[in-house]
């Protein structure tokens, strides 16, 4: 039962709204939330594709949401069988995360006593990322007739749509198909579906099938093959999605059931944590690289993974920096090649991010805030509703939080490093380095008095402060870029020389590489205080108000008070909204000693109010470096369920904004592998400081570096690393002050108590 | 009549406050509220000291409100006559501007039909800066007996008091006095008083004096000469004030007031500017320069103008930029020697200008948003309540006004050009403009990438919008400042030589000097586009929302909302608070065209909201420089009537916030002399422009410059300029194309239409 994810609730609205997220499928191009097959627009049922974006009128950009092709209402005697309105005696709703399946069984009783069991599977195929396939079935006590009422349901829920103009719908050889194109880009749609279904008397109307007094004796089953096919996709769709429709009923349930699971395995073979001692933390993690897996484009390296995954329109279906710091490590050790897919798409929208610098007056690259499928910033300068007032609220997300550029570019060279793969580089990595760098060339000041270069008028990963000077976070990351820079252009010189010139000189970038040098040398970089360790989050960060976090909840006069803007509680305080120092001293570890972590950790950990699902890995990150164990777990949990408890806030007013949390499951693995396991990839060698909670009785990691395959397993008294294929280049394993070479087959245990 | 401002309403507690302001008496160490006789704290009666200021406990700090010594009651069978509570048959109340004299007089009827009546008349001694004297009289129908219930009433109006400690009362000679000690300096306080009472049936009690029973037949009038002294001016106050209680009973009460009335003589021969053809225009000019001479402060260079005069706490008595840029004008152009203490004044107050560049991390010389007697700011972080949630918001006034110190830099360079007193510079002027260069020069930033400095996050007089990268008014200010600088070091070198050697090396400026010449060239001063001549307020302030000021207006949701703020509605848009560019157009007037001056009027002029009382005249003033002769008046009556009118906004919640304006009231002179009557000096020329209103048949100013007196006279044909005394210096007069030398003692007519 380690492998299934279920709900056995009777169902309220809320439960539906959680299990929507929680319990959702989907292969990478096509998220479909866990809602009921008899569901539509009301309870948030959602067909999500990758990098299909629409804007009605003044309104929000954000996905498109798809007619629902897996729609399906029983009807008894008149009698619409429905979680939420019939009477149900049983519900289960679940997930097999092992095979990506979901699936439910509820058990009716209808008005005149007959118990109708309704059980269904449906998968988004993994081999075939245009295809759900659906397998329904009715068990009846006692025999009898119901109406089947199937089809494509194309009056979908929006958050700012309709999306849909001249939607048809039409029939020809057993399959039904709603083709309509989207307001903005005209783009497109169709969904397409073929019922296998096991008796004839069907009328249809419209998109839908309808087959009336169908007798039941004890189980009736039938079949939907689902296609959704747009024109990025193809030239055809509407002829694409049929054939695909086709092809599959010819195939058959099983059949494609088979293969997509085959795939699951492989994908869980390379990346499956095994905890044994702690079956709550082995789910939670398990549970968050399912989600990661079930949403990760790998199809394509044009998009990415919005922040609230493929979970619906929810924050736009933006991609933030999320995806760059939280989830990155996941794929890179474990799929590097899904993250060579995820940083790509920083080269395919560098256009946009061009377009952005350009609009604010810098030059290089400012990364969208909110990137959708052109690059352009999807953030609006007003994010948040004052609930006094009811207006909207200036935020400076958009325009000030610049770390963006350097989060990408971080994020690269993680992936060089860690994989060796220097294709990156002439793929268009180097581009976007040099254009970051660029960025911040341009958006740097010097200041004469102080001699140094400053980073000002910045809003760092901590959003209740906007529009700081020297956010420590931001300039430590701003450095990095131009360090990045240097490094890749010594890469290129000694290895691709001609590229290198080709490139310098396209992009004019002869005379910044020259700046680089010297602001290199003179970035300021807040650092720990002499005497008392304290790293400010900004300049003048411990002038403001220092109060505790709950002295600042109780000054609260509205529930949904926002914290941060311009006249928010925690604006003029020390209280921060999420890791912002500690996060990076989690990501320049090797630059900061162990005692100005902890001095941090402890300073800002009381300050902090976690308003981030971003917030929880960095804490737990640093408090098992720093050896607070307790800190480190509880931490970790927090950040591994918060899509299983489903807590997180879901209503901005009458706005949803819930969802998954990508970064979430991202920062689940961080916190495991890198926190509590403690393992940490410099170059070629692997440190290793494990931290396990005293309940762990041993964990087993299979881990990539370099391209080599390992399994690292940890128990309280040994660590063992062992090559799953033969090592095609040397690494190292380090513990405590001890090296040991890997050999190219062998294992290794290292006693450690 | 010109010269009295009379008010003959029946009193409500609004009139009350609004004449307490309008009706104000001051001669620069004493202000006294426009209240009557019998009135306390609850009709805002108060005396403020020049320089005196308490802090109690956590709140402003703020002027002190001595012990009121003008107190009387008369009761008349045990029925109190007051002008709010009585039966009041008529009441007139005035200040006669050409002597300063307050008078009111009023006529009760008693409740047994007897009619009283009630005269006074007070002024607070040019003379005798510590003195008030008091002429009080009854005068009944019917013979009869009153009380008469007089003294001094320390139980005074406090907005943050109360401020007295340890208070005493006593009496000798026929003197009582009270005195006390402030809360935070123990400074000693007293106020005497003298009472030259025709009778003789007295009792006393603590600091009132009872005269019960007193007979009168028609009239009875007795005298008050109330002494204010501190532990400031004296090292006994308490005898200093008992002695000029004595001194000025035995002048008595005529023979005081003539020597009060020659002196405010002198000021008007001075200042006085007649008006043909507009009483209103006159009366309300008139106003302006009594209320600056009634507060400025003549007898010392170690306090200046606050920005709501003498007429109370309000504004924490605090002196802001308003006394360099909107007040100096006059001073220098009618008293040069009143403009050099209220310059000194800055001298004064440097090391609190120091202390807050320090405390900011700056160098040099900050000078306090609001400042007191020290020079610290007495402004705080958090200066407008939210009236939605009623918490105080954080403001950026103190921390982001940073063109205070170029104002003051401005004021000090203007009054040398056009008075020639080189003296300023010995005397402290140097020390102040070198150290708010330096304040710049620490301030300021290099933008590598653009090969320029600019002045980022600043707030610009429009405070609706704070935080403010590259305001025109703050960089042009700075640029004048460093610009002052140099001139000022090439004055001294040729000058003082050794003066300077020695100041450059106390202060230890040289290699700032060296800084200053690659600033100077290289600082960015906004500028108009070549396409439209506009002049950014600031960096993408033309990416603002864009509306109609009665559009922003509509949007309120609470009458009193603060527009700036974090969330203000102004903040977002270009609606902005008060003059801006305008004022800076207006400063700088010889370096903008007059197509630029008139682009930006046009622009700024219908998205000004007029927030703050020193808006007005910079648009009458480019008015009149663009022939907007219309505009022109319109706000130079607005300017000059806002404390005849006293519409000013008087509460904010229960805040009393009104008072004098005495910024405005500069504004009105220079709107009338540099503005209608076009006048505007560089170096030894008077260049004169004008552009009277048509019903203005003639101006005529007394005029300063270069310590010569002019008398300047304008019809709609001649334009004449006559010396008052012979020319020591020779003066040119600019007209249109012309130049003509002014003779020692002849005067020219330039005939112009």
């Amino acid at each position: 039962m380690d492998w299934n994810i279920t709900e056995t609730n009777q169902l309220t609205p809320q439960d539906i709204d959680r299990q929507g997220n929680k319990l959702l499928i989907g292969n990478g191009y096509i998220g479909y939330r866990g809602t009921l097959e008899e569901f539509n627009k009301e309870q948030k049922t959602a067909t999500i594709v990758s990098g299909l974006y629409d804007k009605v009128g003044n309104q929000w950009r954000e996905p498109v949401n798809l007619p629902n092709g897996c729609f399906v209402q029983i009807i008894y005697k008149g009698e619409s069988l429905h979680a939420l309105t019939s009477k149900v005696i049983s519900h289960a709703q679940s997930v097999d995360m092992q095979s990506a399946v979901h699936m439910r069984e509820t058990l009716f009783e209808t008005s005149d006593g007959n118990c109708i069991t309704i059980r269904s599977r449906r998968f988004a195929s993994l081999a075939r990322h245009h295809l759900l396939c659906m397998e329904y079935s009715i068990s009846v006590d006692h025999e009898c007739e119901v109406d089947i009422h199937t089809g494509i349901d194309g009056d979908v829920w929006d958050i700012n749509g309709p999306h849909f103009v001249e939607m048809e719908t039409y029939e020809r050889d057993n399959v039904i198909s709603v083709s309509a194109i989207t307001h903005e880009n005209a783009v497109r749609v169709v969904v397409s579906e073929a019922v296998l279904f096991p008796v004839e008397n069907e009328t249809r109307t419209t998109s839908f099938r309808d087959f009336d007094k169908v007798p039941i004796q004890s189980t009736l089953t039938f079949y939907k093959f689902i296609s959704h096919v747009t024109g990025i996709d193809s030239t055809d769709p509407v002829k694409a999605s049929r054939e695909l429709c086709k092809e599959s009923a010819l195939l058959g349930f099983d059949s494609l059931l088979a293969e997509h699971t085959a795939l699951w395995s492989q994908r869980w073979e390379a990346c499956d944590i095994q905890i044994t001692g702690d079956e709550e933390a082995q789910q939670a993690l398990r549970f968050s690289m399912y989600h990661l897996l079930s949403i990760v484009p790998a199809h394509t390296e044009r998009a990415s993974i919005p922040a609230r995954g493929m979970s619906g329109q929810m924050y736009k279906g933006a991609i933030f920096w999320d995806t760059e710091i939280f989830m990155l490590p996941f794929f890179t050790h474990a799929f590097p090649s899904l993250a060579r897919n995820l940083l790509l798409y920083r080269y395919h929208t560098l256009d946009g991010a061009r377009r952005k610098a350009h609009e604010y007056g810098f030059r290089g690259a400012f990364y969208a805030w909110e990137s959708q499928d052109t690059g352009d910033d999807a953030c609006t300068l007003f994010n948040v509703t004052d609930v006094f007032t009811n207006r909207p609220m200036r935020t400076y997300f958009r325009d000030k939080q610049v770390h963006i550029s350097a989060d990408v570019v971080y994020a690269f060279w993680q992936y060089f490093s860690l994989t060796g793969d220097a294709s990156i580089w002439r793929d268009g990595g180097t581009e976007v380095v040099f254009e970051c760098a660029r960025f911040f060339l341009s958006y740097i000041y010097y200041n004469p008095d102080k001699h140094r270069y400053e980073i000002l008028d910045v809003t760092g990963p901590d959003e209740y402060h906007e529009r700081v000077h020297n956010n420590a976070y931001t300039n430590r990351m701003a450095a990095n870029t131009l360090e990045v820079c240097r490094k890749v252009v010594t890469y290129l010189q000694q290895n691709s020389p001609e590229f290198f010139e080709e490139l310098i000189t396209t992009l004019d970038f002869e005379s910044d590489l020259a700046f680089i040098n010297d602001v290199v040398s003179n970035l300021y970089l807040p650092d720990s205080n002499p005497t008392d360790g304290l790293i400010p989050q900004f300049d003048d960060y411990f002038t403001l108000e220092n109060l505790p976090l709950k002295s600042l909840v109780e000054r609260k006069l509205h529930p949904h008070e926002y914290f941060g803007g311009g006249s928010g509680l925690a604006t003029t305080t020390q209280i921060i909204k999420q890791a912002d120092v500690v996060l990076m001293l989690y990501l320049f570890g090797e630059q900061h000693s162990l005692e100005t972590k902890s001095v941090n950790w402890e300073y800002y950990e009381p300050r902090t109010e976690h308003g981030s699902s971003l917030s929880a890995c960095s804490y737990s990150l640093i408090a098992a470096q720093i050896g607070k164990v307790d800190w480190a777990y509880k931490y970790f949990m927090k950040t591994a369920t918060i899509d299983l408890s489903g807590k997180g806030k879901q209503y901005v007013g009458t706005l949803y904004i819930g969802g998954t949390h990508p970064a979430g499951n991202g920062g689940a693995w961080m916190s495991a592998v890198f926190g509590l396991c403690g393992i940490r990839c410099i170059n070629d060698t692997i440190s290793i400081n494990p931290h396990l909670p005293a309940h762990w009785e041993q964990v087993s990691i299979p881990f990539m570096l370099h391209g080599q395959k390992l399994k690292i397993t940890l128990t309280h008294e040994i660590i063992s690393v062992k090559p799953l294929s033969p090592l095609e280049i040397p690494l190292t394993i380090s513990v405590g002050e001890s090296i040991y070479p890997l050999h190219a087959t062998g294992e290794i245990k290292i006693q450690i108590n």
